[in-house]
């Protein structure tokens, strides 16, 4: 069979390809995506709303070794200027990084040593399988530092980390419809969209509840959903800090409502925690999600606030659930309740050693220092006329979406319609603010220059008193 | 809210938890799951399967630094002590691994530099998202490699790395049903757990087809279970090397199967080719994974034949498929028709490392080696009067199970009933193997010694002419 496969031999000279960083951005390269999920490529004016570039035109080719390449060095020589130039668009990129909310300030320099394994925690962590290389003991210590966060008794919960924020909702939802099988999901609109994805994926039905102008879940709304339903069972999805505007939905209101509703003993409550799961008990008045209220699951990401090269997630739900998911599975000597069964085991160490390096008196101190570092930027963006909002608990600042599509790409800003954000996470300092500030203010004075580009309204997306645009100013 | 947590402090000086090591078993912390998915702890004699230890007994737990650990360096001279007894214990478990289709046997130390990136691919891999920090040129070109070799045009498939084999027969089975809503699924009895979990998440139908005694598909009773469905359309499960056997089906037959049944246009395959998907195409004579046959998609391993340091797989299917699937997510300024949307962007980076300095050649030599090596067992253990069997296209080497559980775990083999094996790797050298023989014949000669124990039976497993029971032999 060997031969019969076509082998792209590139020249070991570079050609060119190797050459681009992230900057340089061909427009005929840049892909659209229009609202029917199709793409197509280029140019601008098009409805569709992607900016990334096609990568098929830029990718590293994976070449076939010439015969002499052992001897002459070459590939290696080759490979190392490639990898040498990778790094160097990753530090550029790194530094220029505002719209995501992970903290990519971290120094894992000592489990370097740990790479040369191949370390995978297949299936239940609690139940050591036979592949003897896992990382268990590292695993089940974070998941008991989670569940102490959220107050859960060790022998009465079931957790693993996961592979991202969305395996944590999927797995959360799936436990909630094994529960309740004929369960309905309910979700605001401004749930993430793995929210959405498992809903089709597991077949439920699923009702979007709307939101408040911060983004929070409309409890009003929720009640008259909920009304609408009464014959059958609700899982809930809520939301500890939504994706764009980092709005932390009222878990009592939820719960009161559900309870005013009738539905005593027929919910059940997933708490999608992605980034604020993390900070929020460190904020001080910030309503509490725990185990002794009736909830669920709650997910967090690690990738996030914590910081990790690799996403991760760790996710906990009450042991009782999980026997209406697991199986057993021979073959891995294990219980296999989890999504994905072989697990990165890299992930759990790296959480566990910034756990245990910052704990919780480091992690309260960066949180207090994301939180003053988004309110300085709030204030800067208002004070130059820019339409800025910051919710009460979070670190996400959302604001006007500039209108240079180079701009926000350099400066990796997340963007819906109108309105852009900055997470404040640990490595954003006040410096990299006033850079981001200083760019911003000046490119901004050349947008509406011409008189016909308006300040786009941003009434919509975060009320009227945070628009600055002609009608609301 | 600070405050509230109550905090286990363990004193610095080592509490013994951290001392153990693997080898070290506490008999009282054995967990036995049971039938129902519950678990228990401990003792022989009980009918449950599982070997492992409850994890919580020897967990590492996070504890909060003291107030003057930054002057003492206590916590880090700890927290070092605990990685390096850590690291030790993993190459031993390194070293005496055979039973899981792993190469243990990699050197990514040029990609160390990387480690201090948090680098995601999110969603879409062709499609650059706003996030800059991410590896798609490495991903697409590993993409472009796999599809070269699977037979499917740059313009006409569609792919990602995934996080494990489980996500690309999550993401295949998911594709299938998208495109057959009400198909139903049809996997043979010895397909991997996940094909069946998948089924259960996705509410599909799902069909169990007997396997021939090799653990291949039975295409006969196939075809009398797809005569019992004609009326909706068939989601194939095959697999390119079976979890226990290494058994590969015979996706001619397959196909063939659903023709002559009626079912021309009214199917999807996806193969499951988790570890032998990328070891087949350099077998001589073997049948062909191509998209020029009806295949819908195929999945692989990356950590199990190339090796890596965490789990991780490719998926290929067909771009006309994916539209079936994907969505608009404008928050991430891409279009998202993957299972997990944040993705690990080292586990590319690692792939095309390894493609690039092995190539087609490389692997062609590793494949027959592997082979050769797994003859070598097959062939040993028979001459010791061991029953053993070895599919003719695999290097997964069956046999009768060790009476020894302590054997089992040291050696790490996957068990199932009356039967282990070792899975042949790359890393599995003949000294190793002959270590492991020496060691297998030494204890075996102490288990039949009481006259009571009898050699357990192969034969319903593998065939009565590999068995050598009492009855069999």
């Amino acid at each position: 069979m060997v031969g019969s496969v076509e082998i792209e031999v590139i020249p070991s000279e570079l050609n060119g390809k190797h050459e681009q960083l992230p900057e340089e951005i061909d427009p005929e390269s840049v892909l659209i995506v229009n609202e029917n999920g199709g793409n197509e490529n280029g140019g601008n004016g098009n409805k569709g709303m992607v900016l990334g570039r096609n990568i098929h035109t830029s990718c590293l080719a994976v070449t076939e070794p010439d015969v002499d390449d052992e001897v002459t060095g070459d590939r290696e020589a080759h490979m190392a200027s490639v990898l040498a130039r990778y790094r160097k668009s990753l530090l550029e990129r790194t530094k220029h990084h505002l719209g995501y909310p992970y903290n990519l300030d971290f120094d894992y320099g000592a489990l370097g040593q740990l790479q040369h394994f191949s370390i995978n925690n297949l299936g239940d962590p609690f139940i050591e399988s036979n592949y003897g290389v896992h990382s268990r003991q590292f695993e089940v210590g974070v998941l008991d530092w989670f569940a102490r966060l959220w107050e859960l008794e060790k022998d009465e919960y079931w957790g693993y980390i996961t592979n991202c924020g969305t395996e944590g909702n999927l797995h959360g939802i799936l436990v909630g419809r094994e529960v309740y099988p004929d369960g309905i999901l309910y979700a605001s609109r401004e749930s993430h969209y793995s929210v959405f994805k498992a809903a089709r994926m597991y077949r439920m039905e699923c009702v979007k509840v709307d939101t408040l102008v911060s983004g929070e879940i409309d409890c009003i709304d929720f009640k008259s959903k909920l009304q609408l339903n009464k014959d059958k069972p609700a899982i809930i999805n809520v939301n500890i800090g939504t994706t764009v505007k980092g709005a932390v939905d009222d878990l009592d209101l939820v719960i009161k409502t559900l309870e005013e509703t009738g539905f005593h003993d027929r919910f059940y409550i997933h708490c999608d925690g992605a980034l604020f799961g993390l900070m929020m008990p460190f904020v001080k008045r910030a309503p509490k999600v725990s185990f002794k209220k009736p909830i669920g699951s709650v997910s967090v990401s690690g990738h996030k606030f914590v910081g990790c090269p690799m996403p991760c997630g760790v996710q906990i739900t009450r042991l009782e659930h999980i026997n209406a998911l697991s199986r057993n599975v021979e073959y891995l000597a294990s219980r296999d309740a989890t999504i994905m069964g072989s697990r990165n085991g890299h992930a759990p160490i790296f959480l566990w050693y910034t756990l245990n390096r910052k704990g919780y008196k480091g992690f309260q101190k960066e949180v207090q220092k994301c939180l003053r570092n988004a309110h300085y930027l709030k204030d800067r963006l208002q004070a130059e006329g820019i339409g800025a909002m910051l919710n009460e608990l979070s670190s996400t600042v959302v604001f006007e979406r500039p209108q240079d599509e180079e701009f926000v790409r350099r400066w990796q800003l997340a963007c819906q319609g109108n309105i852009a954000h900055v997470v404040v996470m640990p490595n954003i300092t006040i410096e990299k603010l006033d850079d981001f500030l200083e760019e911003l203010v000046e490119k901004r004075s050349t947008w509406f220059q011409d008189g016909k580009t308006q300040k786009p309204c941003i009434a919509a997306d975060v009320g009227t008193e945070f628009c600055v645009c002609a009608l609301h100013k």
